[in-house]
């Protein structure tokens, strides 16, 4: 490679992955702790594997030196939620936030991919502290529903198995599945607002 | 209630469930490492609560001193895959397993609930070491796609918000949305043989 | 009690607890993939118990609305070294870090308690993250070697049995084996510094 | 090496490791639970490393192929104690378990060592179920005190700087830390004994 030393590299990005999800299911725990709706189903984070980032920086001509501030996913937090509402209520939690600051957002829920992606991207800058002292590290948090994750997931795996040529049937078939998962959605969704309709109905009663 | 301590009494439930998850999570591992295909996506569980416990056994009538036998799901373990087949795959290791013995099962794949609910259970022997001895107990596994079990968290939540009296128009809307997970379901499922297809065809075009 | 919600008031708590846990492992874990001296062992954490700090601010005369400044320990991390030189180098690293500010520190082990007990504590506040913003809580961080720990253990739950009330000859014997983990830990420190040198012998004959 | 899939050798191995961490664990908690004495303070468990286990056959001549019979502690779970007394009573309850089989035994508390190592070592045969079915797996628990424990970590780090040549000074030292260990164990198990007896007396007095 370039000489660098890729395992002592990623040691940041690895504290950072780890500290993150402690922090949103932490949050998690703490608003069903004070019995209030906790938008947040489970979180997951991984760090990306070194081949991924050199396949990146390759594809994406970002020289070896840049790698820390061109390619913005090295570290990976990922958020699941029950419906589709609640990522733009985490997006606001995390803009509050005072330990990490926001660098821009992607929405690619309200405008999806043409290959049926769906998700909401917040970049952002979170402080490390190593034993060589405080460190700025790059984290992409994506914002997801269930239905939404898992058909990334699939989808995921199929590019890797097609090496990101899928077949133009393979290609539309996914499509078809990312509108059966928005179909899901929008029916929980529906639901969604039921139970809220239900309690506001509930709360309104008891106010009289 | 009866003088029964019930914090003890879950004890060996507990203890179940701990290994339980931890045996299906290494078959997982397991199966990945081997180059496999893995047809676990991810493992939860939990003991049953006391006052569910409780409600469970007035309902179907089990007197408090036969609750061990008399509710099967005090001790249960979910098993979360990508693709219907992948159930049945699963039902097949459990039942070819020697530290567990399968005493009866429930299809509600095949035969899905009035309420659109779908899942496929095994109720196990599990025999767990105490500190009194060799212990049996029994657990319930539910296995479902991440579709399946999407619908099922909601239907939950649902169920417990109006105390198991659905209104009809939401009642409605669950059934709609287990209709769209299903599809959800076929259209991945097209999917997957379309994975497997392309396997076979790399295998078959390398033997010749 | 005054009608405070213990269950709430502790949620900050837990949450530094977890995030400080977190945070010096990684440390340790940093340092080892640097192929750097780890002056820690292990990481312990825990959140007093409500009946322990209602105790606690009875005898130090705390009023319950002061109870977030006047008692210190309600979130403990306990950092466990193999050597006492190892004490204070993880004392500075701490002093170091930017993201929990040092209030003040206690050197039990220069200057030990009668009973025998010896940790070096440093009390630090640590800003939390919550979904009603962000909040600095008090944390105490006991750093102690292996045998310190160990005698400390006993310690507490032979107070614990006794009611803080040691019958003169319990109490004998625990300062003698106060003393006998101390000569463990002056035994193990002269096989230290054998390391050390050791290292030093070899890093100065391949500079010549 | 000999063409052996060195990765896919030790996934059993893992999985032994993996349960038998949590079934120890389990029986603390379920002691604790029962509000007796535990006398586990706590459990940890690793596969040994390829390298380890090639350098372990060669030096005790054991064939590539007879390693799994040949080498006992490819899976290795450590229990901690707090006192000596306890290391029996943790040993007789692995041997009335009835989901492993005791191989055979050997007591280092009270035949240590020269280098001053004590330890009490089960070998075990658990049987694991893979996705190739049942199989059984030697796995060596290692029981001992906190104190044993330590100076043990410290031998171990030593033999491995000085690549089990160990300098007659750094011995000789090793051995002197070793007399200050079982002192310490010695100091403590005097205060276990005031332990139990205080609860005795507490019981014979009610008992009247």
């Amino acid at each position: 490679m370039d000489g660098r030393d890729w395992g002592k590299f990623l040691l940041p990005y690895q504290q950072a992955v780890e500290e993150l999800k402690i922090k949103f299911k932490s949050l998690r725990k703490e608003l069903k702790a004070r019995d209030e709706y906790a938008p947040i189903e489970f979180v997951t984070g991984r760090v990306k594997r070194i081949s991924s980032i050199l396949e990146k920086a390759r594809r994406l001509n970002v020289p070896l030196d840049r790698i820390e501030t061109g390619i913005e996913d090295i570290a990976g937090i990922r958020i699941m939620c029950q419906f589709v509402d609640d990522i733009r209520k985490v997006a606001e939690m995390i803009r509050q936030r005072k330990d990490m600051m926001l660098v821009y957002e992607k929405d690619y829920v309200t405008n999806y991919k043409d290959s049926g992606y769906r998700s909401h991207h917040l970049i952002v800058e979170y402080p490390v502290q190593t034993s060589l002292g405080s460190m700025p590290v790059l984290a992409e948090i994506q914002i997801r529903t269930l239905a939404m994750n898992f058909w990334a997931t699939i989808e995921h795996s199929l590019n890797y198995k097609y090496k990101e040529q899928l077949p133009p049937h393979v290609r539309e078939r996914l499509r078809a599945a990312a509108e059966a998962a928005s179909l899901l959605d929008t029916e929980m969704s529906s639901i969604r607002q039921e139970i809220v309709d239900a309690q506001q109905e509930f709360e309104e009663s008891a106010g009289t």
